[in-house]
């Protein structure tokens, strides 16, 4: 075997739902196709980070691409600036930033700004700006969303948001969270680009036109989860794969760039359950002649999971199930199948129960398992891993694996 | 789910025993409300400390309870102290005691001074002793037990016993473990405690009515199991889990009162296989209406398997499982079935192999096994954890786990 498909499907496992019949939407959607490739190899449950550790998409994908977590988090910020295509240095700082409506004393009118979508002109009068030595790069994001990354010395990312989170408040001082002179530095720079912000979007052109229409203006900026870029060896020094990454979301194209992979641009790809299942496969396909290790990212189940809609969850891995046809047919090919956590169609949040992992290749040691589900997986012969051991597990496979010891 | 029911049944798992035609106790048992909660949960086995490690049940207790005993540990002593419910502050030392007998040299002539009981007045005479500006307080424990603190500055636990631990031989003089100006203080102050008490216990009153009628003296304390006093974040701040505990032992009151949980007291809640199993459920019950995390202890198992006495150990599972059947009717309650180790019937010693671990209650994973055992956890689909990870699992199912990243 050459290459390697790794599928994760986003908070695809569940816990037992009482109207399923106590299945899971996976135990319960038909799925002729997953069930053939979980005849064809192994399975086993994974831990993406460790039993009861509940994981957030980020942290869980650094760990099931064998990055330890607890060393090479550097919060949230940096994915998504990244997933944007920002270009960054080693020692910025980015943020998650909002577009939103503040009265004259920065009160906040509306959050959203009235989820303004064109911010393009907005971007482009603060992107770039100055304060002192430092600099500011914005990028738009999704609807009202915009990244926001910071660049100069010796900065601290241990500060506080200026996002309150709720209308009615005033926007927030950023503040040091720890006694440290350069968190102080960092975050006076913040609090005098959150003024600027004010004073420039306020008098925008566009804003002006807003307010004629009566639309809410978008006038500040509000940050939140501040994050610095760090060294981290990319995906090819790390495993020695040349790897792609197909995913529709902004947070796993920004690991993907975090990574050093190259993330293929896919048109239909949303991360919704509207997405183009069928391009994205197709692409998935097609990657597999030009890299060693690609990575095919599917975002809507755990999003239908989180709004509770566990028959939509079910109807789109059924969806799925029928999109994944072609990989029966692959060849050369070692095909893993998992999740990066649990999402509970109940309590509508992540929990830490442990994911189905299914291994498909050549000289595989097959188990008896016929579904690839929840608690089929949990019978399987791989037993139960870790989300770091799986990346190990792949490379020797493929004879990949360095040797310890002599 | 609102609220957990954790049942620890002290030494309850055990090895194949020929003379139960190669069950284990647990195995041979008729356990038919065991079994049905077998049938409505998810199995596995648990490693308290990690495989091949043989815990006590002090340590045990603090792994599953989710405290590193690496870290958190303090020594038998002040377990026992606080047990017995005595106030300690950070830095106080913990000594477990014995009144004994010894001769006018030292020489000890009885380890137990006879296995007396009514050690009151005895107490009373050196409780709060002051040496230099270090003082000492004593609480009775059962028979010729007595717990003793030590209270002063920069005392340091790394001492030698007192207690030699057989008769014919000299009380010995504690020493420090290490070369440190602390220790070696804290030795000197110990040996003029122990020169006091001689001088003390050997004039008192009770003493010469004892000799009087033929009766051992009580007139020396031998120590061991120093421990010192250390923080320790509360049961509350570390799982967020408002709590009781109902248990007969005094070491495990003592974990619940070092814990800061609520220790709740049951009549007829003894620690032996004569305890009031009824009234401790009917308690648990009560407490659950009370607190978030409810933590039921049941020792007798332990002591009679450290008997050999296996048909004891299978009676009093039996006997337990009668006292449990009102946990079936339990509504949104997670019940979590488990032991502290394995006690071998035949070895007479906790051993490392691993206990069964049972999960019951709504939206669980569940899976085939219908006997709760050591050899149907050990297919159980929860697979082998470590204590350590009891608790994040447990909060994980209630929904309230912290989410690691975004």
């Amino acid at each position: 075997m050459n290459q390697v498909l790794l599928v994760v499907i986003d908070g695809l496992s569940d816990r037992p739902i009482r109207k399923l019949a106590n299945l899971t939407p996976l135990e319960a959607a038909k799925k002729p196709n997953l069930n053939t490739l979980a005849k064809r190899g192994i399975q086993g449950l994974m831990h993406t980070i460790s039993p009861g550790v509940r994981p957030g998409s980020d942290v869980a994908h650094l760990s099931l691409l064998s990055y330890n977590p607890y060393k090479y988090y550097p919060g949230r910020g940096p994915f998504e600036a990244a997933g944007l295509g920002m270009d960054f240095k080693v020692g910025d700082l980015a943020f998650r930033g909002n577009f939103a409506t503040v009265s004259r004393n920065l009160t906040i009118l509306n959050r959203r700004a009235g989820r303004i979508d064109k911010t393009e002109e907005l971007v482009k009068l603060l992107n770039g700006i100055k304060i002192d030595t430092y600099q500011f790069f914005l990028k738009k994001g999704v609807g009202h969303r915009v990244a926001v990354i910071l660049r100069g010395k010796n900065l601290n990312e241990k500060v506080t948001d200026t996002d309150p989170h709720f209308e009615g408040k005033k926007v927030l001082t950023t503040r040091p969270k720890i006694s440290d002179q350069n968190a102080k530095k960092t975050a006076k720079v913040i609090n005098q680009f959150t003024k600027k912000c004010y004073e420039i979007l306020d008098e925008a052109p566009l804003n002006k036109k807003r307010r004629m229409t009566g639309l809410p203006p978008a006038n500040i900026i509000l940050l939140r989860g501040a994050g610095k870029f760090t060294k981290i060896p990319s995906f090819k020094e790390k495993t020695g794969f040349s790897s792609a990454m197909i995913a529709g979301g902004g947070l796993y194209k920004g690991i993907g760039k975090f990574l050093k992979m190259r993330v293929l641009e896919v048109k239909g790809a949303t991360g919704t359950p509207e997405t183009n299942l069928k391009e994205k496969v197709k692409k998935a396909l097609w990657a597999l002649s030009h890299f060693d290790f690609v990575f095919l990212h599917i975002k809507g189940t755990d999003s239908l999971a989180e709004d509770g809609n566990y028959l939509g969850k079910k109807k789109f891995i059924e969806k799925i199930d029928k999109a994944i046809k072609p990989l029966l047919s692959l060849k050369e090919t070692l095909i893993v199948l998992t999740s990066d956590h649990s999402t509970s169609s109940s309590l509508r949040i992540h929990t830490a129960d442990p994911v189905p992992l299914l291994i498909v290749g050549e000289e595989i040691r097959t188990d008896e398992t016929v579904s690839f589900d929840e608690r089929s997986a949990s019978t399987g012969r791989l037993g139960h891993i870790r989300g770091e051991e799986l990346m190990p597990i792949i490379k020797d496979q493929l004879g990949r694996a360095p040797l310890m010891g002599a």
